[in-house]
C-alpha cells in the first residue's frame, strides 16, 4: 500500500544527499497485551514513520525501520524489523541503534503497559474491573541519554498546550529535535494520508505546513539534515 | 480482500436455502476509546463473521452485516454497517433485528470499556495508573432475551474448558445454539484463516473439524439452517 502511496505523491523538496549515514526509525502503535486476545493500543497508522524511511531511503542512507503492527509494507532496500510491545520495540531499537547516526521516533509507542499479563483470557464476573498499568520504558529517552548518542528526533502529537508539551519534551528528555503536531486538527495526523509539523530544535524552529505525510516527510529530513551537520560538523 | 479469499476456497457442502429469511450477523472486534488516540480492544479479525455472510448470501438470504473495525470487504448484495464500539454495535443490532429470522453473533465485543473517556490525550505522569472499566451491554443475551427474539446463535472463544463455558453461556443467555472454539490451539481461531468449532444446541451437538473459515461458515450454517427449520416449524 505505502509503495503505491509514494508513487502517487510528488517529491517535495530536492532531498538531503545521506549517503554512508545509517538512520533509524521507529513507527506505528504498539500493542500491550492483557491477555491472549486483549490489547490497549492506539490509533497511530504508522504513514509518517514509512514515508520517513522511504524518502531517507531516497536520500541513499540505509534505514532500519523497527515498526508496531500496520498494514504498511516497504520498499525493497530498507530493513524492517516487525515488534508487537513497547518492550519489544526498546530491546530492537537498542540493538540496533549504536551503529545509527540519526534516530527518528515517530511511533506512538504505549505509555503504560498492564501491570499483569493473565495467561488465560480473563472471565468477565464483575459489573466494574480496575486494572494496574505501569509505566513503559521510554525509548526515545533513553536513546537521546546514551553515552554517544545519535542526532535524536522526537515526534509530540497532542491534543491541546502543543508546542509546550513539545518544548518541555525537548529538554527533558535531551533531544535535537522535536516534531509537533495537534491531533485535534480534522483530517490532519493520526490516520490521515496529511499532516502538519512544528519542528523545534535548541537554536530554532519550523513551521511545515499541511501537506500529503511524504511530502512533509522530504522536508522533514531536509531539516533533520542540516541541523545533524551543524552538530557533527561543530 | 475476503472476496479474493472466498474465491480461493472450494465451496463446502451443499448450502441451505435461505431465501425470503434475513441473517443479522455481527463480526469483528470493537475498539473502546480511553481518549482521543488510546483505545481498547482485542485480536478478533473478524474473517469468520464474513465469511458467514458470504455463505448466507450464497444461500440466498437477506445479509445485514455489523462489523467492527476489520481490514475486511464485502461482496455485493451485502449490507455492511460499521461501527467502532460496542455501544454502537448495540444501537445498530437493536435498529436491525426485529426484521430478522436468525442473529448470529461472531463479533468478540469488548467486555468492559473504560468508565470515563478523557476528552483530552491523559498526559502521563505517574509510574503507575489505575483505570476503571465498565462492563459493556451484551448484545448477544439482549437479543435472546428480546419477547420475540430471532433463532439466536453464539459464538464461545476460550482458552481453557471451552465446553463448560460454552454450554453455560447458551443456558444462561437463553441462545438457541452456540459455536465454540479453544483459541488456545495453535493455528486456529483469532487472526487465522483456519478453525474448527464445537456447535452445541439444546438437544444435540456436532464437531466441525479444522477447515478453512468459508467451509467452515457453509457448514455451520447448515446446521443453523436445520435448527431454525425445526423450531419455526414446532
Amino acid at each position: 500500500e505505502i509503495v503505491q502511496y509514494l508513487k502517487n505523491s510528488a517529491p517535495g523538496p530536492a532531498l538531503p544527499d545521506l549517503s554512508g549515514k545509517t538512520i533509524l526509525i521507529t513507527a506505528g502503535p504498539t500493542q500491550e497485551a492483557l491477555d491472549p486476545v486483549r490489547y490497549l493500543s492506539n490509533h497511530s497508522s504508522g504513514k509518517m514513520g514509512y514515508a520517513l524511511a522511504q524518502v531517507a531511503a531516497q536520500a541513499n542512507a540505509k534505514v532500519i525501520l523497527v515498526s508496531g503492527p500496520t498494514n504498511l509494507g516497504v520498499a525493497p532496500g530498507i530493513t524492517k524489523i516487525p515488534v508487537t510491545s513497547a518492550a519489544q520495540m526498546l530491546s530492537e531499537v537498542m540493538q540496533q541503534v549504536q551503529q545509527c547516526d540519526i534516530f527518528i521516533a515517530t511511533a506512538a509507542v504505549a505509555d503504560y503497559r498492564p501491570a499483569t499479563v493473565a495467561d488465560n483470557k480473563i472471565k468477565k464476573k464483575d459489573d466494574e474491573l480496575t486494572l494496574t498499568f505501569v509505566k513503559n520504558p521510554d525509548i526515545l529517552k533513553q536513546v537521546a541519554n546514551l553515552p554517544t548518542p545519535p542526532f535524536t528526533v522526537g515526534f509530540a502529537a497532542e491534543s491541546q498546550n502543543v508546542e509546550h508539551y513539545a518544548r518541555s519534551k525537548l529538554n527533558l528528555k535531551k533531544l535535537d529535535m522535536i516534531a509537533a503536531n495537534n491531533i485535534a486538527t480534522a483530517g490532519l495526523g493520526f490516520n490521515s494520508d496529511h499532516n502538519a509539523l512544528h519542528v523545534i530544535w535548541r537554536d530554532g524552529e519550523h513551521h511545515l505546513p499541511p501537506q500529503p505525510k511524504v511530502q512533509l516527510a522530504a522536508e522533514l529530513l531536509s531539516l533533520v539534515a542540516t541541523q545533524f551537520n551543524k552538530k557533527t560538523s561543530n
